[in-house]
């Protein structure tokens, strides 16, 4: 087992990590950027070092830098946590050559998967079920506009260097395809220096449903069945639950199998997740993979006993996994607190939190980083707690979330709380009959 | 169902009370003393009401001035929380008078219970197996040789109306008997105004552990299995774990099924515990019957997903229960937060709290009224947070437990926190190996 490991991460992923770490005694080494000093993943880890100041690529994602702070202190692994460099094929392999080892996939995988249409070849040509459209990237305008005409309109168009919802266009009808295929190029040419594309037939009235699954050294793969992620703004996931309320048995072994038949297949080493999307037949179409640890993981291990961090550094250690599939034993869901101001667009609201009081009781759980007096830096991602809950239904689950929301105080900083307290008193919401379309119209008047 | 619940308590327990009320759509009023103007249980609460100033016999323990609160906000129900009047026979019946459901017990079971010959004769006829000593009270000292002499020494005189060690005296020889005789009848005389004695064979190298019960209107009751109470200090508890250590599947079928009978025969409605001494031999033994939530439910909770405050609800509103076990499904740990200093000899240390960070992650609750800038009251119990952990395994949990202790600050006052620490780190602890007396001798040297 590894004796000390670096964590190349900040916030409550870092935090997370160190947790898991100090249960398995093993020792930590925190990485801050000048920003950062006053964390809490600085204050919690056996080591700390610094790595540069902000923006990001001077520090978190400065690999030379993070690399020299591993053989400082004689780190033998790093853990990348999610964002920054965790799908980052360059850092895995860097990690590999210095002989440290890399908590995540191998560049080979990261590379294979980062690239959604190499990523879609290789999940269907192992049988996963895949999106019509085309057969890796168009070629020219012309080839676009035949195939969408062959999987039928409305269609989607995309980047396949893309994310976040940047160099993607859907296409209802083929007078708008030459407009949108100009600028979703040109979008996706500026954002990521690289204007590949690819359609698909638009899945409509979807849902987005992952699976979790980790794989070993030996080929052999997992499942941890579902998380559902459809409550989405702008493609930013805001609250995340398990099992899905569309889920039956069949649907779940069918998108668990599927999963793991992927991951085999691509002999998948760690903790990974496939996305997919499932329309309102009960179809489902593979998304992307995430080649690292999610956000929103911690409802799979509420409803599994699984630490999947734990399970991640034994794996990368070269343990094996039993072969079991993990099913949900209750109901658990998650909300992302952000210092935004829902009122407002969701806007950044970074700051000094004033007050803070934490909510507590029977299946509540809080990951965060935060403190009392503790100052938000602009520079990174706004997200500043995930509220976690878990009970014996869906509908205790909401009740429970929004008295354990009711509960949490954050003075000094607008936040996302607002905003769930209201989702978790909408009908629909209640009835767990939405798609990602969901927030679109979701009334924020006066949050 | 209940409209509304009055929570005739404070601190932790009040705010316990008021997150399942929460959580099953109930109103809740909250009581205060004016020393507890600033509590958490107040700010929560739907209506908070003051019933008068410290100390508790002017507001927590005044019947007329907690059914007047009752009455003015038209609450159908109190629920007594532990300690305070939740033993209380004469409260049970006023609020029955009153027309005002108690949720607890009734006043003759809390009667029969309460008082400790009684309730062994009681549990004795049932068939549940008791300590060999006295049929009921002794009636002079020659008496109680004579029954000591039978039973064989050591002997343990107990005061009949007795609670926290007080009237109590371990006696090893019959030369001693006369002079504990006298001192713990007089001691017992002062603190109940009660000096009824009786004696039992003293339990050797013993352990505390309890079974926790529910009853329904109908007679019937089922049991949640057992927690291990024995780490205390002088009869106050301070870890409390599920399973036992010392726990077989036989003996928890056989304790479970002893505490179903015994609280069968007196058609015990609502939660309640029946407390053992478990012997060195797995012989165990009715120490006495707790006809209230205990402060250590929650672990029975974590290990059950079974929500006891709100079983409590359930069924003093008259609904059945299945009549199913409960069978702990992993284990759990509480450690008592209170405010002592345990580096001199666990006195209390009542002050403001500067500042206040609560650990979080996986598997970690809080159960606490405290915030930063909290000042606890000098009149009240010690006990500030109970931190619950939860993992697959018992070594899990010790390392888990560590871990968010050592994230657990408390800045302004003293804190157990340093004790369980030592107490996480020590060889007969981790080996689940001890007695009730392990703490007698446990180094507090430097805490």
């Amino acid at each position: 087992m590894f004796k000390k490991i670096l964590i190349a991460n900040r916030g409550e992923i870092a935090l997370r990590i160190i947790r898991t770490c100090k249960e398995m005694g093993i020792k930590t080494v925190a990485v801050y950027s000048t920003a950062d000093r006053e964390s809490l993943h600085v204050r919690f880890a056996d080591e700390a070092v610094c790595i540069g100041p902000p923006p990001s690529n001077k520090s978190y994602l400065n690999i030379p830098n993070l690399i020299a702070a591993a053989e400082i202190t004689n780190a033998d692994a790093i853990h990348p946590g999610y964002g920054f460099l965790s799908e980052n094929a360059e850092f895995s392999r860097v990690c590999h050559e210095s002989g440290i080892k890399f908590i995540g996939a191998s560049p080979e995988m990261i590379q294979k998967m980062g690239d959604k249409a190499t990523a879609k070849a290789t999940m269907q040509a192992a049988g996963v079920p895949t999106i019509p459209g085309s057969d890796g990237l168009l070629t020219s305008v012309d080839q676009g506009k035949r195939v969408a005409k062959e999987v039928g309109y409305p269609v989607i168009l995309k980047a396949t260097a893309g994310g976040g919802g940047r160099g993607m266009r859907i296409i209802k009808d083929e007078k708008e395809f030459e407009k949108h295929w100009n600028d979703a190029r040109q979008e996706a040419g500026a954002a990521f220096g690289n204007d590949g594309m690819y359609l698909e037939k638009f899945v409509e009235e979807p849902r987005h449903v992952e699976i979790q699954i980790v794989g070993d050294h030996t080929g052999r793969a997992c499942h941890l069945s579902e998380r559902d992620c459809s409550i989405q703004r702008r493609h930013q996931k805001l609250v995340e639950e398990t099992p899905s309320p569309v889920m039956t048995d069949e649907l779940r072994e069918a998108m668990g199998q599927a999963a793991i038949k992927g991951a085999e297949a691509i002999k998948y080493e760690g903790a990974g997740t496939i996305e997919f999307l499932v329309d309102k037949h009960g179809k489902f179409y593979f998304m992307e993979m995430n080649t690292r640890i999610q956000v929103e993981h911690p409802i799979t291990e509420e409803v599994t006993d699984f630490d999947l961090i734990k399970e991640q550094i034994k794996v990368a250690a070269g343990e094996t996994i039993s072969g079991k599939n993990y099913y949900p034993k209750m109901y658990s869901m998650e909300c992302r607190i952000n210092a935004e101001d829902p009122g407002r667009g969701f806007r950044p609201s970074p700051g000094t939190i004033t007050n803070l009081h934490l909510p507590g009781g029977h299946g509540v759980r809080v990951d965060s980083h935060v403190y009392a007096g503790y100052t938000i830096p602009p520079n990174y991602d706004s997200m500043i707690a995930k509220l976690i809950v878990s009970a014996q239904t869906r509908e205790e689950c909401v009740t429970r979330m929004k008295r354990a929301l009711q509960e949490f105080v954050i003075e000094g900083i607008k936040t996302t709380i607002p905003f769930h307290i209201r989702l978790m008193d909408d009908p629909t919401f209640k009835s767990g009959m939405f798609t990602t379309k969901f927030l679109d119209t979701f009334d924020l008047e006066g949050l």
